[in-house]
C-alpha cells in the first residue's frame, strides 16, 4: 500500500524540459534527461516491444525494472494525460497512443471529467475531481493491495511530497544542466525527515536517490 | 596548471546555509552539510590534529584528500575570507584563526585591499583588486606549476563557471534539502559541455558529481 514516485531530473533540479516545438513536442532536452531510462534494456522490452536482448543492465536498468514493478494503479494530473493541450477535443485520447504503458487502471485528476477510456492492453484512464489525498486513497482501493504510482506531472508530486503522501521517492539525476523547467526541489526545504535517503551511481553517470520511508 | 573548485551542496543546490546568528555563527544546517567531509579521517587528522586514527575511509574521504593534493595557491572572495563581517576593523584577520588550513599563498579578491597577513604556518593572505580571470592568472603563477583551487564562496564560483575559467569541478551533493541560500548551479545551463562528468556514492548518502576537463 506504498504509494510510489520516480522522476527524472537534472543536477540543477529540473524535471520538465522547455524547448518543445510543433515539429519536435518532445524535445532534444527531454531525450537527454531520459537518455539513460531509454537505453535500458527493460524499456526496450516493455515499451518498444524489441526481443533482440539489447540496451544497457545494471543499476540504471534495476530501476527501470522496480519502478514498474508490483503498481496497481497509477494517479496523474491533466497535464500528464494529456488534457490541456486540446481542452476542447473531447476525442483527444492523450499523449498515450494505442498501447499507453500503464496495463490497469489510472486515475486522472480534472477539474473536466469525461468518460472513462479503456485500452485493449489494460489500461483504463478513469478521470476525477477530487483533491489529491483523496484520489491517491481511490487509487490504494483500486490497487488492491499493490502499489500507487504517483506519475507526474512535477508539480503534482511537489504537492504530494510537501503533504507527506509519498512513501518512496525515487529520482534519478541526469548529470546535465538544464537551467529551466519546473523545479523538482522548490520548497521541500527538510524533505528527507522521516525518510531514510540512499544514494547509488550508474555507469552511464547518473545518480539515482532514494527517499524511503 | 588546473583551476579546481570543491564544494558542498545540498540536493536542491544551496552551498550556502541561512541559520546562523551571533550565537551559532556556523549554524545547524551549515553542520549537516558537511558531516560527511567533518567525519573523514583526512579532515580529523589534518584540521583537527587527531592522531587517533578515527574518521571514515573510502570515497569521502578520498575525496576530501584529493581536495588538498597539490594545491599551490588559493583564490577566494571577501566574504569567505571575512572582510564584509567587520569591514571597518583594519586589525580583523578573518574567519580562519591562528593557524588557517591553506599553509600556502592565498588570494583574497576585494575592492579594499590591506596589507598581506602572514601566518606561521605558511598561509599568506594577499588581498587584489582585480577581476577573477586576472587573479586566477596571478594565482597560476604563484602556484608555480601546481593547482589553483578556487574556495569560494558561491557567487564567485559561479561566475568562474559561467566564465569557462574551472578546469576541475567537484560537488559533495548532501542528502538534504535546504530549500533556501545561494544556489551554485543557478544559471549555469549547458554546463557539462566540455567537461567528462562522473559521479559516484558514497555510504555516507553523498554523492559526488566531478566535471574535469
Amino acid at each position: 500500500m506504498t504509494v510510489r514516485v520516480d522522476l527524472n531530473v537534472s543536477v540543477d533540479g529540473y524535471a520538465t524540459t522547455t524547448d518543445q516545438t510543433p515539429q519536435d513536442p518532445v524535445g532534444a532536452d527531454w531525450m537527454r534527461l531520459v537518455e539513460h531510462y531509454t537505453a535500458t534494456r527493460t524499456f526496450r522490452e516493455r515499451v518498444l516491444h524489441a526481443t533482440d536482448g539489447s540496451g544497457t543492465t545494471g543499476v540504471d536498468d534495476d530501476h527501470v525494472r522496480e519502478s514498474l514493478r508490483g503498481v496497481g494503479a497509477h494517479v496523474m494530473g491533466a497535464g500528464m494525460f494529456g488534457l490541456h493541450t486540446f481542452p476542447d477535443d473531447p476525442d483527444w485520447t492523450g499523449w498515450w497512443g494505442d498501447e499507453p504503458p500503464f496495463g490497469g487502471p489510472v486515475l486522472v485528476l480534472t477539474h473536466a471529467p469525461r468518460p472513462t477510456l479503456e485500452f485493449e492492453n489494460g489500461t483504463t484512464f478513469t478521470f476525477l475531481d477530487a483533491p489529491l489525498a483523496e484520489a491517491l486513497d481511490r487509487a490504494r482501493d483500486v490497487a488492491d493491495g499493490a502499489d500507487v504510482r504517483l506519475s507526474g506531472g512535477v508539480s503534482l508530486v511537489r504537492e504530494a511530497l510537501a503533504a507527506g503522501l509519498v512513501d518512496r521517492l525515487h529520482v534519478a539525476v541526469t548529470p546535465i544542466l538544464l537551467g529551466r523547467g519546473t523545479n523538482l526541489w522548490e520548497g521541500l526545504r527538510g524533505l528527507e525527515d522521516g525518510y531514510e535517503v540512499t544514494a547509488e551511481a550508474a555507469p552511464s553517470g547518473v545518480l539515482h536517490l532514494t527517499f524511503a520511508r
